[in-house]
This record gives C-alpha cells, sequence and structure tokens, in this order.
C-alpha cells in the first residue's frame, strides 16, 4: 500500500493527533504562490490525487518498518485503522486556475489530512508544471502543432510517461513516448536519430532506407552533417520516386535553414513536404522562431518541457484552513493562509475570478467540485475529459496573459468581502 | 515488460535494421557534455541500467499494441526474439567522472542498442543529477549534517525515493521520505510542520505536546510566528524539565536569526540544543551561510535538490561509436563524438584523467568494468557500495573544483596519441 509515501513529520504529528485524541475533522487548502512567470496555471493531477486515496492504506510490511523506526505500538494500531474517508473538493483537471486559488482542498480527520500532505503536494506540482508548460509552447507556436521528444530527459521513466500525458492535456501534444502512446492512446510521432544517418554507408543511402521501409512515415533528419547538404539529399531520393513527408532540422540558426530548406524544397517542386523544428526548445525560442519568419511547420520539444526548465518547481503550498469547526491563518509577512473551506467563482476573464467561502454564493461559475466523499469517488478525470476542458479554458485565457515573456505581476483572485472580514478578525486576535 | 520504454524512432530504426541485416554489434558511449556549472559529476544509475536491462523483452500486449501502430509482422516477431545479449562497460555507481568520459558503454547488436537509447539515458541522467547535486550541497556544508526533505517537489512519487536514494549516495544525507527509509535503510528525520504548531492552542503547547509525545526526537520548528519568540517558547520549555534536543528555523535571515537563537539557548544553559536551518536552500546559499558565520549545526535541502533546479537536464549525449568492427564519428562542431569503445584511466587527480581507446594499456586506474555480458550480470551495485565508493572519490577531488560557483571551463579528460589519431584519419577522409 502507500501509507509510507510520506515524510516522517507527517506519521509523528498524526502520532501525536492519534494521541491526543485530535482526530476531529481538518481542512487543508492546496494552491501555488504568485509567481510572476507563470500568470496561470493549467491545474492537473486530481486524478492522480483521487487514485492516492483510493489505494492509501498501511499493509502489514509498512507497519512493521514503522515498529523499526520507533512509532508505539498504539501508534501503529491507529494507523492500520486509517481509512480513506473525509471529502475532497476540486477543480476538474485541465482547469486554468491563477495563484492562490485552490487546486484541491481535503475535509478530512487531521491524521489522515496530514499525512496525505507529502503525496497530495507531489502528485499535483509535476502534471500542472508539464502541462502549463506545455500550453505555454503551444500558444507560442502559434497553431503550428508540437511533439513531445522528452521521455528521455524526464526524472525517472514513468516520470516521462507522465510528462507526455501532461503534454497532451496542455499542449494537445502527440508524443515519441511508445508506453505513452499504449497507456494512454496518444498519438505517435518518430523520425530518425543520427545514429541511423550514420549506420549507413551514406547519407543518402540512409534516406533512401528509410522511405523504402517506411512509406508512411518519412521524416528526414537533415543535420548530421551539413543541413543544406541534407536537403539536397532528401531532395535527391524524393526525385528517385521515394516518399517525402518532412525534413527535420535539429540544430543551428533554424530562422534561416528552415528558410534555405523551404526554398530548396519548393524549387525542387517539393512545396507540399513540411519542415520540422527541433534542438532544445522551449516558448520562448519557439515564439522567437516564428516571430522571425521560421518556415517551421511543427516543433519537437524535450528536455524544457518535461523537466520544466525555466520553472522546475512550483511554490505549492498546502495549508490547515479549518479544524474542528474553526478557523486557521497564518499570518506571516507574504505568505498568509487564509480561513476557511473556499470556492473560487469565475465571472469572465481568469484575472476577474473571485476567492470566496465555500458557502458563499456568487455569480459565475463555482470552480470546485466535491470529488470524493467518504470513501467514494464522486468525479473521474480521464485524459480525453481533461484535454477537452483544456481547450475550452486555455482559449479563455486573454491574449496579455498568453506571452512567454508575461512580466508580471501573477494576477490574484479578488477576494469577498467575507473572506476579507473573516481573516482580519483572526489576524487582528492574534 | 519493458519493450516499449523507448521512443517510437528506436522502434523504427530498428525495425529497418532488422529488415536490411544490419544486426552486427555496436557500441554506444554514454557521456556528458562538459557545462561550465558542472566541473565533476557524481555516476550513478548503472544498477538502473542493469536492471533495465535484466528485465527488458516485448511481452504479447506490447507486440499487439505495436501492430497496431504499423509495425509489420515481421519486425514484431524480430522485437519478440530480441535477447538481452551483448556487453556493458561502465563505471562503478558511486564514481566521480568529468565531461567526455563515458559513464556506461554498450555493445550490442545494433536494434537493440538503438532500442535502449532511451531508457539507458533517462536511467543515468536522473540519479547522477542528484547525486552530484547532493555532493555539491555536502561540500558547502562543510561536515555539517544535510537531510532530503525533497519527496513532495519531486517529479513523482518514485522519483522523490529515487531522490532520497542519490542524495545518500552523493551527500549521505539522510531523509525524510518514510518509503525511501524503508526501501533503502537510509535513516530518517523528522521534525514538524508549521501545521502542528497551529493545530494547538498557543505554541507552547504544540511544542510541550512534541516533547512529551516524542521525547528522543524533539526538533522544534520555531518560525510559524516569529522566529525569537518561537525559540523564548522552546527555551520555556525545555525549562519545564521536557527534552529538546534541536530548533528549526525555516524562513528570514538565517545568519542573523540562527546567532540570536543560537545565543539565547546558551545564555538559557542549553548550549548542547542544535540548530537546524531550512527554507529553500541550495549549495550556494547554503555556502553563504557557512561564509556568513551563520550559528547552524545542520541544514535540510528540499526542492532544489530533487529537481537539481539550477541544472535539472544533464547534457547527456548516447553516441554510435563503432558498428561492425568499423569506427563510427560525428564530426560537428563542438559536438563530436570520438570513435570507439573507450577506457578512462585516472592517474592521479581527476583533471588528468586520460581518455583512451579501450584496448590501450596505461598507467593509473582504469575506470570502465565489464558488468553485463551475454544475459549476465557481473556487478552489483548496491546503496552502501555507492555511497562508500563516492566517499572516496569525493575526498580526492581538488579543492579548486570544490565551490558551488566554479567559474568553469569543465574539465575534460586528455586524449590518448592513439584516440586522437584515429579521429582525425576519420575525420579527414569525411
Amino acid at each position: 500500500m502507500t501509507g509510507l509515501y510520506t515524510d516522517l513529520y507527517e506519521l509523528r504529528m498524526a502520532e501525536s493527533y492519534l494521541k491526543r485524541g485530535m482526530t476531529a475533522d481538518a481542512t487543508f487548502s492546496l494552491y501555488i504562490r504568485p509567481t510572476d512567470d507563470r500568470p496561470w496555471w493549467l491545474a492537473l493531477g486530481v486524478e492522480r490525487v483521487l487514485e492516492f486515496i483510493e489505494r492509501f492504506g498501511f499493509d502489514q510490511g509498512e507497519l512493521d518498518y514503522l515498529s523499526t523506526v520507533g512509532f508505539s505500538d498504539a501508534a501503529l494500531d491507529a494507523f492500520a485503522g486509517l481509512k480513506c474517508c473525509g471529502e475532497v473538493a476540486a477543480v476538474a483537471d485541465g482547469t486554468v486556475v491563477i495563484a492562490d486559488e485552490p487546486i484541491v482542498e481535503i475535509t478530512a480527520p487531521l491524521p489522515l489530512a496530514q499525512i496525505w500532505e507529502t503525496a497530495v503536494i507531489n502528485l499535483v506540482q509535476y502534471p500542472t508544471l508539464v502541462a502549463t508548460k506545455a500550453a505555454r509552447v503551444a500558444f507560442a507556436a502559434a497553431g503550428r502543432p508540437v511533439v513531445d521528444f522528452g521521455f528521455r530527459r524526464a526524472h525517472g521513466l514513468e516520470t516521462g510517461i507522465e510528462a507526455a500525458y501532461a503534454a497532451y492535456v496542455g499542449g494537445g501534444m502527440q508524443t515519441s513516448n511508445v508506453e505513452a502512446g499504449r497507456r494512454y492512446g496518444i498519438g505517435l510521432v518518430g523520425t530518425m536519430a543520427h545514429a541511423f544517418v550514420q549506420s549507413e554507408p551514406s547519407q543518402a543511402d540512409a534516406f533512401r532506407a528509410w522511405a523504402t521501409d517506411h512509406p508512411d512515415n518519412v521524416t528526414l533528419l537533415v543535420d548530421t552533417y551539413d543541413t543544406r547538404g541534407g536537403v539536397r539529399d532528401a531532395i535527391a531520393v524524393a526525385k528517385e520516386g521515394l516518399p517525402l513527408q518532412a525534413v527535420r532540422l535539429d540544430s543551428g540558426d533554424l530562422v534561416a535553414l528552415s528558410r534555405a530548406a523551404r526554398e530548396m524544397l519548393d524549387d525542387a517542386g517539393l512545396s507540399t513536404v513540411l519542415i520540422f523544428g527541433s534542438g532544445g526548445l522551449d516558448e520562448h525560442s519557439i515564439a522567437d522562431l516564428v516571430a522571425g519568419g521560421a518556415a517551421i511547420d511543427a516543433f519537437g520539444v524535450g528536455t524544457d518541457l518535461v523537466v520544466s526548465a525555466d520553472r522546475p518547481a512550483a511554490e505549492i503550498a498546502y495549508k490547515l484552513v479549518t479544524y474542528d469547526g474553526r478557523d486557521v491563518i497564518k499570518a506571516s509577512e507574504g505568505k498568509e493562509s487564509l480561513p476557511g473551506a473556499k470556492q473560487i467563482f469565475r465571472t469572465g476573464e481568469v484575472r476577474n475570478d473571485v476567492l470566496a467561502l465555500r458557502h458563499e454564493t456568487f455569480g459565475g461559475r463555482p470552480l470546485l467540485e466535491p470529488v470524493w466523499r467518504d470513501g467514494e469517488r464522486l468525479a473521474t478525470f480521464d485524459i480525453e475529459d481533461a484535454r477537452a476542458r483544456a481547450v475550452t479554458e486555455l482559449a479563455a485565457i486573454p491574449e496579455e496573459l498568453r506571452p512567454p515573456d508575461y512580466p508580471g505581476p501573477a494576477p490574484r483572485p479578488r477576494r469577498s468581502d467575507e473572506l476579507r472580514a473573516r481573516y482580519e478578525r483572526l489576524r487582528q486576535r492574534g
């Protein structure tokens, strides 16, 4: 089971709570703190949280291990009885949120909600990072298809598969990742590597072999030796009557080289042959290529996407906001946490969201919905569902919030009068 | 099985190789390209590569999937027969290497060695990134213990466990990650979170509860409200006769606050109480804290460690260097690959390494050893073995290469005369 997928202090705190009878319901709120470089996030990972909670528990082996690191028999007995109860409210996978807006709120007996902290943060963070990065890349590509090539550089094999999933949800990306294709039904893309070109006596031989062996899928990698020569060899092979769908440029000045390749292909009567660009790309370089007039029809992104290179971690908080019906706040400067279970109301543009208490009613669409109650799932978010929602949500993001170099500050939701009043009352009480 | 843990193009290339009878042995060399900010790497992941190769293969479900994405029956039959043969040479897990030095060299039938590319890069990259980061952090901490707190921010749950493993190998770090403690026998560390302090009527109540419930493990988190007040409450609780081993500072100016805390503790006769510092730390900030005279006895690092924040991916190459006994090179400017299976000879300092051909003999210690041959493992690197090696290897790194802000350029090995001559001959032949 998964009882040990947590930090030691969570279990030690839970031990104290259990010993002291502090097992009333607590609400923890998970949200992302503002950072200038991400004016919005595409939330993803709620399905993962539900999967985790569903199989959460301590098996005997886990309890035996805990007994060797100092947990009392009483604690172990109590852990063994921890059930997947409680209530989870969350935004649907594929929803756009801004800073401070809860993605998940967990209400459960304090020990359980505390133990879940580590995994819940972990399971929301990575999909959200990559889905957001993918959406940013897709905006930069301005309608050109983008493909995920990042499997090899992800932080772990399973993580590479999760990256492909998030890249599909956030950017509609096909992938090179075969296992992700099988697991999620994502469309696969594959070209060739430099090794293939090198394995044949000449580049033209390699191109010929490829076009013969994979006639439906002929994207020739043209930069192994020198890009213009590669394009010439590709054209020569096409002139022999072999199929050619695209050439791939993977290095060098992609604006100049793609325009040269386009001209060479057009001059050879191959104006339907596409040009594919890759090689260390991210949303910034893709935006520059598009603005610079690169003749690139589709992009491949890898490392920068799957490690979210410019922001490899999100400032995710998981804060106690109520315990046993009592509001809890943290009043530290710039890192305050607001009391009570929340609701987000979307009245129009994401910048105009209202952050309110759960029981309030406002105009607009409430984003948090119950997804788990008393041991039962109330919602399932599969990949196509999340992707469909993301398409609609991303289309509603205002133009000013789309450029990759958005200067900040990140928008934050307006707080409802009641939320502000409740926070102020608690803060003054100290 | 794991046949689909690869990129589509690897399988398409393999299909061509098989169809064309190109199944002679190829050697691929995996090494890291130079980057100024990492003058050395602590190599880790060879054990993972061996585990992958051991269980590599295609099961029927995988083959069925491939038939739906256009692979021919002949290709599927051939894939089904791909065996884990070949020879793998590698440095031992926990070895220090520099840029250009092979960590793994795989010699196997070309289709197999090609299909393995994606997974082999993935499996070496992440442990090496984190073990290296951990070693850098440990150097910066100058003998003070450092603990891994990163589970929640790793890119996936399993990745968080892998991070703890790599942090132990590279930095001797204990961890907060309970599952990593169980799986690898790494020592666990746990303090308390702000939520625990907030869950009690007062901070002093929370401290009292903790010291009562966990008398062997009393590290009190003192910054929930204001750090000096937190230290005062911790002292008050200790004066009541309750145990106190350490206080933890998690925010603010850690130099000033730690010195103030030290003075307060000393004045209260609590000079054996330790001070633990955490909160967004990495090797740079830890070096600054040590240089600035912070009174911190141990550090916790989290996010920056487990995502290797300043360098979340390594420039790993996996290059074809021989096929069927014939040398292969890639002569692109700055990204050239050198022909032939290699050996690294360490004659003293890592900066003086010689990169040679496998059959050459030199003075010094050869670093690559056979770890797999014809379907059999020749070596196993468990965590304690890797850690023990890392301790020795890291101790031999010269002082000039240790500072976190090493300005570059990254050292590279000297090439043997024969390697240079062979490369030049091939390059001139074109």
